[in-house]
């Protein structure tokens, strides 16, 4: 036996299934993920394996490293998240999250410092020698939304999508400013004397620090969209693309002192569309599998450890410190997040009802980043009180909050999400609004939003599209996409089972859309549409509408006395389809 | 700038990101691929990266650290190997594998033990302090064909199937002959004096470490195939169980000091079948391309390390050795491969033609196994003389073996690999056989290897798919995979271009194959064929036969004098068959 030599990848392997295993089980008991959130169980089974740890060899069971953190597991994490983002909510509430994410940080940070302070000016906490700048310290890493615990969360709940964006886009934009202030106080800290320059150099290491992070993002996002262009012959290995660069950009970052997560969310971001459409459909099915695969198993990994790295005797447990800790971290932030819906609720026609303001508030969840830094911190004489107190907010706002919340949203019928994905009518419905906005922006000379994404989406098919597809000159409009991949799944199902059964109720509404869609085309036709518009697209919906004019045609009346709606002939309707579709063979 | 802290995952994903570079380069000029096997570019190309570093440092270049290759870079690719192993010529051919493997092994160690022990006795080449043991150390090291470099030279070339796996397998399952040879002679120049007893505890660790490395193999397949019966929730995570627990097995036999290699490999023909069966069709897709991508990163990282590490100041050119070696190398195969298949063309009917041993004793490259290896010997004087030795060896082997191998298998004409798959007709004919073999076998008390199969197949259905598969009432039979896997893939087609032109010169050969094994089946219906061909399996080809039946009702005569033979009417045809199909509905 020699356990020596594979110890290191064993060990890797051997947590990774514990994690795997626990999922499993989990979901073999169908009732306890519905009331329990699972990060609250990842925590309970870390816990337990702390326990049995620290029973077996009595002392400390190993907490998590900051280094496996910052460069293995959080990653995967931030990859997914950025990838999969629903880029239409996600820009069109561009500005209320970063309002949240810098000012509603900064807020925080001072407002838990500042109080904290307060706090330890009581004499009888015996906490006088926790100076103001440690309490900023302390306030700039424990401020900070958690994007892990935001996820693990709000993918349970299923909230509106624009509620999940904010909380959730906060908690990735936030990274920046964290890391700034919490390498100034540190820096501070270490300081003989803090002079107003360097306050300032703060401000401006900020812009620094999250533009840079973007931009290193974009870069590598370009190149990879770029490399996928010569892919062609060597399909297997596209996906490693999307992997490595990403994690390049976050690597890179990392070493310039930028935000690693603003890297890699602006990387994934940027290269989606322009890889998915250079890629084969293999690949793609990979690429997302892959992530999901590898993100949910950090994240796994991440409640376990977080689980474990609390048993053990690296806390000081000064009672009135955590307890505050704890109340202010609520009470600055259901503040922060009032006030400052407030200001953006007076520009918006979309206000932000006082339900979601709630959830915003409550959905704060704090996380492993917290914890990472915490034991990133130099070495003074109270930083096991830290770490005490930060344990216990993130198992505070994992738990209780985590716990709560779905009960909360369901007693406060907060809007939930829609579960069907849009139908080819709606995106088409949604692309003509958006041409008549930035049509209407550009006459009424107001550079808004549509203005700008008009302008970018120019950019993009003059020069982006012919550098970085591999067809330049036939680019899929994401309305062909869809129709593509509804035909395909209906296909394989055809295909699969010799049904057509359940169709029906999808098909009317498609037809619906195509109807009005069709009716619209002829009202708008100025020069705008036919631009973004090309023709192949427009050839393309055509041919689609055309191929689907029988339904159009077929959709019978409203109501009707004697058929259930969706019940007319669904046998004969279906063949004729089948024989119109193919005559043209 | 801080580079250190981000040095080891930016240097590794930098070598992940040069190997994927250099794939992509060579497949950009499509001439170079077919002439040079890639595997010489990618040496080359590590030649070059070694001279840079070399130039630059003024020092030799990092050698591949034999722990990495043993740990990382080995497993994703004998895993692959393993998991898309064809099951059926590899078992067809396993007494000749093994002939090959062991017999052929040992044979090709002593030979050039013993030979290049004679060469240490010419006094002028000054190699009398070579000890015997010493030179079958060696004999022991450079003796194995390698899996590695066989693959990447035999995928190029598309010989049929037998000869493939002939080569292959032997290289794969000579590791376990390897392994003990190795460590024995290795143990034996350590000892002062060897006992006879010594000798035979080899012999038996032989068997312990090959049949150990199955068992461990067989026990984590079964037990990865078990886990995922209870993935139907998560199907995320599904392709991760698969990676994993192979990875476990290889671990866990290189601890206990058996054949890691025969244990993934064993782990991944075992769990294969039950795994497919349980998960969801994409994670069956993730899984095939991850496995394909990362033993594709994998080889070709190995192909660069193996030419940076061939600069550098690691070498003692002893050239007569170093000559010897090589040709003792080539001399000794093509003889063990003489007298092997000479023996196994006695008891064979399909026998072994001189051409395919000639090929496969060309086919006996040796690669980064050797490598490691020699790397892992103690030190002892002459160690830097094997170490140049074997890099010879393996440059001569891929280089001038793996480039002249394509032009001889052309030259010679040598049988190649049928293109297209089987169709179903071909594999229910093929079902048939068998059960008919099965049964002669069985009437003839002789216990061939149908008769073995076919009490396998029975252990198989009776218990393991009971325990082992979700739902293991319906377990679906090949035939029947193979049949939904060119429908899904037709509706696919149909889905995506409307078109079924391309269609016909297929479906024939399907039609001709049903009616033949429709009228093979009124004649084979003995109580056999009932037990294993199952009441749902003869459901599901009953029903394919019912929905095809059209299909065969319309195949035209042989020869017309007015048609093309597949040009009649396919429109009609094709909607005929849709209408058919759906009239079910």
């Amino acid at each position: 036996l020699d356990y020596q030599h594979v110890q290191v990848p064993f060990e890797i392997t051997l947590w990774i299934m514990l994690a795997s295993l626990a999922k499993i089980g989990f979901h073999l008991y169908n009732k306890l993920p519905s009331v329990v959130p699972e990060s609250c169980l990842l925590i309970f089974v870390g816990l337990i394996m702390g326990g049995i740890i620290y029973g077996l060899n009595d002392k400390s069971p190993p907490v998590m490293d900051s280094d496996i953190f910052f460069f293995y597991l959080l990653p995967p994490i931030v990859l997914d998240a950025g990838y999969f983002m629903p880029s239409r909510p996600f820009f069109e509430n561009i500005g209320t999250i970063l309002l949240y994410a810098v000012v509603g940080t900064i807020w925080n940070v001072f407002g838990i410092g500042f109080s904290l302070y307060g706090i330890c000016q009581v004499k009888a906490f015996r906490l006088q020698d926790v100076s103001l700048l440690h309490n900023l310290l302390f306030g700039s890493l424990i401020a900070a939304v958690d994007p892990v615990a935001v996820l693990a969360v709000f993918e349970e709940i299923h909230v509106n999508e624009k509620l999940h964006i904010l909380v959730f886009g906060e908690s990735l934009l936030n990274d920046a400013v964290t890391v700034v202030l919490y390498k100034l106080f540190r820096s501070f800290c270490e300081m003989p004397a803090i002079k107003s320059v360097d306050v300032f150099a703060g401000v401006g290491k900020f812009f620094v620090v999250a533009l840079g992070g973007v931009l290193v993002g974009l870069t590598f996002g370009m190149t990879a969209a770029f490399t996928t262009r010569f892919t062609k012959d060597i399909r297997v290995i596209e996906p490693l693309f999307v992997f490595l660069y990403s994690y390049l950009s976050y690597l890179t970052a990392e070493m310039f002192h930028l935000s690693g997560i603003m890297a890699i969310v602006a990387c994934a971001m940027g290269m989606k569309r322009y890889v998915e459409a250079n890629i084969s459909l293999k690949s793609h099915t990979t690429i997302k599998y892959f992530m999901k695969m590898w993100s949910s198993v950090s994240e796994t990994l991440i409640f376990i450890f977080l689980g474990v790295s609390t048993i053990g005797e690296n806390h000081e447990w000064n009672w009135p410190y955590i307890c505050f800790t704890v109340i202010f971290c609520l009470i600055w932030r259901a503040l922060g997040v009032l006030v400052l819906t407030f200001f953006v609720n007076r520009f918006h026609v979309n206000t932000i009802t006082s339900k979601d303001q709630f959830i915003i508030a409550y959905g704060g969840l704090r996380g492993a980043i917290c914890f990472s830094l915490v034991f990133l911190l130099p070495d003074f004489h109270r930083k096991k009180l830290f770490i005490a107190a930060t344990t216990v907010v993130i198992l505070f706002t994992v738990f209780v909050q985590g716990m709560t919340i779905r009960p909360l949203v369901d007693l406060l019928a907060v809007k939930r999400k829609r579960e069907s994905a849009p139908t080819v009518g709606e995106q088409i419905h949604i692309r003509f609004l958006d041409h008549l906005l930035a049509g209407i922006e550009d006459i009424s000379g107001h550079w808004g939003q549509y203005y700008w994404k008009d302008k970018l989406e120019y950019f993009n098919s003059k020069y982006l599209q012919k550098i970085l597809l591999r067809e330049y000159d036939q680019p899929k409009s994401s309305i062909v996409l869809l129709y593509e991949k509804l035909e395909r799944k209906h296909a394989i199902e055809l295909a699969e089972a010799g049904q057509l059964a359940r169709a029906p109720s999808h098909p009317s509404l498609l037809c619906s859309g195509f109807l009005c869609s069709n009716n619209d085309r002829t009202v708008i036709t100025d020069k705008k549409l036919e631009d973004t518009l090309n023709l192949d697209v427009l050839e393309n919906i055509q041919e689609i509408l055309a191929r689907n004019l029988y339904r159009i045609r077929r959709t019978g009346p409203a109501y009707n006395r004697h058929t259930l709606p969706g019940e007319s002939e669904p046998v004969g309707h279906a063949k004729e389809i089948l024989i119109l579709r193919h005559k043209n063979l």
